[in-house]
């Protein structure tokens, strides 16, 4: 049996304790952030010599920032580890159910997924969010981080599976992948046999590696190529407004735009209002022809791939379009399925829009930057589903979560 | 582009009109249904060629008799697809939703999954069930059914697709893969950029050849090595009827029972009466060494093997186990978690069953051969999921959905 194997069967066998735990998860959950602000001092230890490694490494300071946890940051993990703790426990909750004309009870009730692997990359904070999560669905986790964190998250780990002892339930509900090498994540991917099911959270290549090359079933998190069209009939400031934020308000993350769409007949309008509210953060746009024609020498003419890249930067594209169906089409071709809106003041076009745009968040008259677990009003959130498959959009506790068909009767056969 | 590719294109265009066809989609299956029924003639002179060169090239009666259809038999198609018509449309039902306190109206909707595609063996009479379910959910489905059976289901198919042309939906809503090689498999498992989901429906080295090469998303359907736990305070003669039936009412089927644990307090008792039951069927019994104790000779000796196979046939592995923890155990390890069932007049122990036992569909009292999209009042299933992503146990039109957030708003940003 190799280490990864031995990992996969001791989290079956946490994963059968955890599944009717109840309450304790939460007792579990609390004990988890008391041990994380109490061993504040061991973590930020370990994460010094992990930023010491890696800035003799030559890593870049906007990584250095990410891999990088303080006082505030543990005080965030640890408060994040109690929200998920307050929140309602989906497992027993009955989602469906009859009595059949023969007398046959049939409740359809929500259980744990199981075992979940996690593969992630530089952010410490995601082992005790991913962790606190799994659990609380009562699921058991195998946590693979990147080898830059490793030291600290083994740090954060050890301080949750104390803590899970503590409560008196298996330490291995929570186990952290010592091998860091790619060949740990590789062996992960065929784990059928003991992982119900993976998810990377990270960068698009970590994400596509795992969705091309795992055996394991995989929920596909994350990439977004979002959209805003401007309608004929948009408000002016509005759309301008929605734009500003859904690109400027965070640019490196999955729900931020890459691309407007702007409707012919506003184009000669809108763009220079859009652009001089670009301008304030400098967003450098490149714009198809007629773009180029409304706005002159300040913008670069875009090209086939710009309408589909996710700059992740104060970089947008812009295109002006004939109508409704052409923006849809164009989102159709090029979008990731994550978040897109449409600017309009009408109801038909913001029906229709709704209906045939085929993406896990569909907006009217609001910033795409809302796709997020929390604002939603689901909780904590383990990653924005761009899948249709299981769950699609923000995922939640509930989303880590199957059924499974309880069937009472008196002695009935078929 | 491929054949393969051509299809998937076209099947995605299909499926955008089939997203918002409504109740067009039901006038296409009653129209469909009207074709095959019309289309008799034509159908059964494709299935007699299917038989010719299945019958010289030496298939089996039993594969045969899977094979042949007749006018009972395209009656039943043409009833199952009227059946299909007549469920509750899932494409728009409102699942979940909130205002949120900034005044965001979140509301989540259920939409088609998209473009499906089924992977399926010799019988016939998929080709209609299937297309009918995608359909009716509002996919586009790519149909690669056996060889044996290609005239056949290439009739049924062109009868299904001239219903679609003639209520204007686009026939390519149903495509049949031509090429029926193993190369057309292998490629539909490659074909992401196309098929939102793959689903095997057939035997047991078919579904694990999808499973583990499928890079698109698959639904593991099928294999079901259930189990029967007789409980010491069982009811001896409802046991004995439960096992009888679940064992032989159907044994090819996957929701029959291949093992029966029996708690040592009442094996001596109940055993032969088992026994005698069974015998009715002349069902072989493959016993552990305390089963073979009280049974004597008849019983054949079971190996570690016997506890592992799903004989779908008249055998039937027989175990006395100490207690109900140790049937617990046994089940975790060797069930393909598909059906189980304790009989007992135990309420704690009923209790413990159904919420510690972690299969898709987990009995009291019953026999496991109610696991079932109609008798579970699901209508028509498209297959019983083995797997917990998704969807899990029969799954209907519902699980033929995903969802979407429509969010509405009024200027809103972040």
């Amino acid at each position: 049996m190799t280490a990864l194997e031995t990992m996969g069967k001791n989290a079956k066998l946490a994963a059968r304790v955890l599944a009717t735990a109840g309450a304790k998860k939460d007792k579990a959950l609390l004990a988890m952030a008391d041990a994380l602000e109490a061993g504040e001092a061991e973590i930020l230890a370990a994460n010094q010599e992990d930023l010491n490694a890696a800035r003799a490494a030559g890593m870049s300071d906007s990584l250095l920032d990410r891999l990088a946890l303080n006082h505030a940051r543990i005080q965030g993990m640890a408060q994040g580890v109690r929200a998920v703790a307050a929140q309602n426990d989906p497992v027993g909750t009955v989602v469906g159910g009859s009595v059949r004309p023969n007398g046959l009870k049939i409740e359809q009730v929500c259980v744990p997924l199981g075992v979940i692997g996690i593969i992630y990359e530089a952010r410490p904070n995601v082992t005790a969010d991913a962790a606190a999560l799994c659990l609380k669905a009562g699921n058991a986790v195998i946590l693979r981080g990147g080898k830059e964190a490793f030291r600290s998250n083994q740090a954060v780990a050890q301080a949750m599976r104390s803590a899970l002892e503590q409560v008196g339930l298996p330490k291995d509900c929570v186990q952290l992948v010592q091998d860091t090498s790619r060949s740990s994540a590789v062996e992960m991917m065929q784990l059928t046999e003991y992982l119900d099911v993976l998810i990377p959270r990270g960068g698009k290549g970590l994400i596509q590696s795992v969705v091309q090359n795992s055996r394991v079933p995989v929920i596909e998190t994350g990439a977004g190529n979002c959209h805003v069209f401007v309608d004929e009939s948009a408000d002016l400031e509005m759309a301008a407004e929605i734009i500003f934020n859904a690109k400027t308000s965070r640019p490196s993350v999955c729900n931020a735009i890459e691309t407007i769409l702007v409707h012919k007949k506003i184009a000669e309008r809108a763009l220079p209002v859009i652009k001089a509210r670009l301008d304030e953060k400098h967003v450098e746009l490149r714009g198809c022809e007629r773009t180029c024609a409304i706005l002159g020498d300040s913008v670069l003419p875009a090209t086939e791939e710009d309408w589909a890249t996710e700059y992740l930067d104060y970089v947008l594209a812009v295109k002006v379009v004939d109508s409704l169906e052409e923006a849809m089409e164009h989102i159709a071709r090029y979008s990731s399925g994550h978040s897109e809106a449409i600017v309009t003041e009408s109801y038909r076009n913001a029906q229709r829009f709704t209906q045939e745009v085929d993406s896990a968040a569909v907006y009217v008259n609001a910033s795409t930057r809302f796709t997020d677990g929390g604002e939603f009003g689901l909780g904590a959130e383990i990653g924005i589903s761009t899948q249709k498959l299981h769950a699609r959009g923000p995922m939640g506790v509930n989303e880590l979560t199957s059924t499974k068909f309880i069937v009472t009767g008196s002695g009935q056969i078929r």
